[in-house]
């Protein structure tokens, strides 16, 4: 018997009468990333990578995921599971269901799993051929066994001091909009925007402070669906004394299925699951629209941005403490780098405010930086030595905000090559730090600069250069962000106290990986007397590594930022450096010239 | 009386019941460019760009339009009407309709100038509120006294010498589209797209040379309706050669109602119109695409490539003599804008293979190039005197190829800031020029680059920062194109064989307008081992004028290719000059130095 779980599952598709079964990466608010009870396709595929969506018939089991992922599901995919390459960020296994399956043929999902969306893309697609797609429940759910349980942790108020802003003046903005646009209600189902209006964080998906709940607003009441074990008598005091009320996590669909004829619900499309949907009665009104809480969270004040400034120094501080630590005992002994990864952890578990890191660190020594999101062994450690690169993507999860940075170092020793293309993405990074540009620009006008001095040379890096971040939530977060494709957060114009990584890097499989990540924060420019010109201000304090700037390939005004930069980066980190740190600190700071 | 015509369109609109009345700038067939028979609009208002709106109620009349009109707009409109300025591409009119009008109320169109897509936007839109749109056709037609008549003039080939693909091919290449797509037939509507199919050109509308007509394929049928008297009898003759079938104009109506339940049918909702559609059967299936044949002809081969770059040689040539006679002519005597456009024509008709302008030459002086889409008027005609800078921008039709370039020169002493300004477009020219980029990448990927320079000043300019262009057709042409704007040309990958123009600028309002303009031509680069990048060769030949360029603001790369585009310049246009000429060219094309 060559995979259990999959003949038990077959069998049950024979059963229902079904050809094919999806099985996507999602919970039922359509977050990006996931607790563990909801990794169905991890745990039938042996393929853990966050991206991917698994398609079942009787004769054939495949994965279908992108290019960031190939390397490692081929590593990981059980068999008889075979990779799909992505070729682009659509659903391609619905052209391949369109080509294996015939009319009259049923493909079963369980609709919680889908948005709207998706569902009214799978479905319409298929009608096309006359395939049905039908609601079957999880078929997985009485196979698998020690399924991880659904975590409860109890939610925690985010402090004001940090949130600044009081969830009853999020409601009060959330109820103009409502009257504005002459909606009644509108159906809150993305975790971070929930956690953001009601200034409440919890423990329910690694790395992302969550809770997980409905929310419901109308002009007059808010209504939070959440496990009542999520919370506590404190909790629940604050949220009584804004008026929220705390409902079963349950009865959200029963509260939509009451609203009436002439209510107005406006909820986003590609969050609501396909099942809740269903729950709404056909003549109440339904809006769909991006939801206007990304668009709220997304701008943050003056006084959250000095919050943000304090995080991204704590944070820099234990990147500074790490590169230290690492560059020095790297000439003692090899070290693994998961071992690498679990020190930047430390490091910034010294620092006031921290609240965790916001994702598993990308630890990768050479070769293993080709992947963009690799992730290091323990089985099959990788150790470090005093040669070449080493990439650290990493960050921290503080009450002041979330951090995302990524250093690109040398160990020792390293190629022509390396400090060619290290150059390249530097150039690219400083050409959109400096960038300057009107209102109204959005990511896909601009993402292009990071790349030109690699196109120059025949080269490109396969991801977008850049994603929003939260502030003590989700390390990715829209409405905007920098991409090349026509995706929605590539065309969403750039607002002052908008927070975006700046991330370009460079990838050359079997040999070494490159990125250089900050995170920047759109301004006004001062310069601009109508006000109508934008710019970007660096918020992440780390030196650059010096050792792999080929200075000959940089310009003037290059050479410029990047002291400048470096000079900030000493003024703000020195005093937080023991004597030894700040020897490094002051040679990774000094400033660079240009030989003429 | 005010407004006669007004007041017996208003009349008529009581009498039919309707609260507004919408006229657009439109023929049937949705062309950018309409015969003077269609200009109601301009008729109605007296305002006569090439964009703009009007809608008529009781006791409004209005007139939208973009920002490239507003002054015109306002010099122009006759009373009472008034201007409503664009703030984007949208049809804002709808907003105003939406609230001026109540529920119940009729809005009246002619669905023949509406295209399928605009007709279900204005629908759509006004149905939320309960308006109405109603079909009641042209209200002007009565009232419009010497109206221009339809024209009809003779279609003519496209020598085969300079279409290279003969029809047989091309429709082939339709057929295969058609069989692989799974459609039936395929209806096209934009006259160029008919004219490249047909390698047939006309004479219908002015500065394109198109034939107006509608053309339907199937997999064994071509038919093309079309007046008879436009068909000569040799034209007739060389059509049936290639078993084309000509019909009555007027019977594609009739054609496409008796399409069979088992046909389906492919056309473009942009371009065909609401009256036209409403014959089909709804029994017929109905697939909306942009049309394919946009992408076909804009692809053009290498035969065709060659041709081009003749014509681009013989408009450059009569850019040349243009300039050389304008620089030393001004020294004598002021030349009004319209003489010296005259002039620029004028050149152009001594060359080979010229078939006319490809649009007015916009011939601007001072301040008058601060409209991107000036005029120049011969009732107040403004004169060019030997001091500060002149813009000029037009084109020719030749058998092979249509050309648009822009030049802005110094007639004399210019100013720092005029030179400074000039020099921050050029960067920009030539940093788009020079880019390389990896396939797949889109206009608006790369529009920012023409725009960088002028931005970290704090300015922009408010167009696209180019199009496609036609082979001996229309001077704009999809399906790509150069924009900050998600709009459809700008989504769309660049392929090897695509012209584009390069045309960044800076507008002064009250003071001076800059354009740089040259046509370029996607290529594969040649550097590029795996034939995934692409680069832009430029293919208009004429200098650019050195007198105003600031050259301490520019790089030694944009000095390069400065000096290797004028070596190219020079190299080409050298021997169709007379003496005079030549050493005119001699000093245009010499090479700039920087000053260390």
């Amino acid at each position: 018997m060559e995979n259990e779980k999959l003949e038990i599952l077959r069998k049950s598709m024979k059963q229902l009468g079904i050809a094919a079964y999806i099985v996507p990466s999602s919970d039922t608010h359509k977050s990006e990333y996931i607790s563990e009870y909801w990794k169905t396709r991890a745990w039938l595929t042996g393929f853990n990578g966050s991206a991917g969506t698994a398609v079942v018939t009787q004769n054939h089991a495949g994965l279908w995921t992108d290019s960031r992922y190939f390397i490692l599901a081929l590593q990981q995919l059980e068999k008889p599971f075979e990779l799909h390459k992505l070729a682009t960020r659509n659903p391609e296994y619905i052209e391949w269901l369109l080509e294996e399956l015939s009319s009259g043929d049923v493909v079963g999902i369980d609709d919680q799993l889908f948005s709207v969306a998706e569902f009214e893309h799978l479905d319409a697609s298929l009608q096309k051929r006359g395939i049905v797609v039908q609601t079957v429940g999880d078929l997985t759910a009485p196979i698998w066994k020690n399924r991880p349980p659904q975590l409860n942790g109890k939610a925690f108020i985010h402090p004001i001091e940090f949130a600044i802003i009081p969830r009853s003046v999020k409601i009060q903005q959330l109820r103009t909009y409502l009257s504005q646009q002459n909606y009644s209600h509108i159906l809150l189902t993305s975790l971070d925007e929930i956690a953001w209006l009601l200034n409440l964080r919890g423990n329910d998906i690694a790395y992302n402070p969550l809770v997980t709940s409905f929310c419901l607003v109308n002009r007059e009441r808010t209504q939070f669906f959440v496990e009542p074990g999520k919370i506590s008598s404190k909790v629940l005091h604050d949220l009584e004394k804004d008026q929220i009320e705390r409902m079963p996590y349950d009865s959200v669909s029963n509260v939509l299925s009451h609203l009436a004829e002439k209510d107005c619900l406006v909820v986003d499309k590609n969050s609501l699951n396909r099942r809740l949907f269903a729950q709404i009665p056909k003549a109440c009104r339904i809006v769909f629209e991006p939801s206007v809480v990304q668009k709220f969270k997304a701008i943050k004040n003056e006084k959250q941005l000095s919050k943000y400034r304090e995080a991204q120094l704590f944070d820099g501080v234990a990147m500074c403490r790490f590169l230290c630590w690492l560059q020095s005992e790297i000439k003692q002994r090899p070290i693994s780098e998961v071992e690498a990864g679990e020190m930047a952890t430390h490091f910034r578990g010294l620092q006031p405010n921290f609240m965790g890191i916001s994702f598993e660190p990308i630890s990768a020594y050479q070769k293993n930086a080709a992947s963009p999101h690799y992730s290091p062994s323990k089985e099959n450690p990788c150790y470090l030595k005093p040669d070449g690169v080493y990439l650290i993507d990493s960050g921290g999860q503080y009450l002041g905000g979330t951090t995302d940075i990524t250093r690109t170092v040398a160990l020792g020793p390293v190629t022509r090559e390396q400090k060619i293309d290290f150059t390249l993405v530097l150039k690219g990074h400083i050409r959109l730090a400096m960038s300057k540009f009107p209102k109204g620009t959005k990511g896909i006008n601009l993402d292009a600069l990071s790349r030109l001095d690699l196109w120059q040379r025949g080269k490109d890096f396969g991801h977008g250069t850049g994603h929003g971040i939260g502030y003590f939530l989700n390390v990715h977060e829209g409405p905007h962000g920098f991409s090349q494709a026509a995706q929605n957060v590539a065309l969403v114009p750039f607002e002052p106290g908008m927070f975006v990584t700046n991330e370009p890097g460079y990838y050359l499989e079997g040999s070494y990986g490159i990125r250089t990540e900050n995170v920047m924060v759109c301004q006004p420019d001062p310069h601009s007397l109508q006000g109508d010109f934008l710019i970007f201000e660096t918020v992440s304090y780390c030196p650059l590594d010096k050792d792999l700037m080929d200075i000959s390939l940089l310009a003037d005004v290059e050479i410029e930022w990047i002291n400048a930069y470096h000079q900030k980066v000493f003024e703000l980190v020195s005093s937080y450096m023991n004597p030894g740190e700040l020897a490094w600190l002051k040679d990774s700071t000094s400033p660079i010239k240009k030989h003429h």
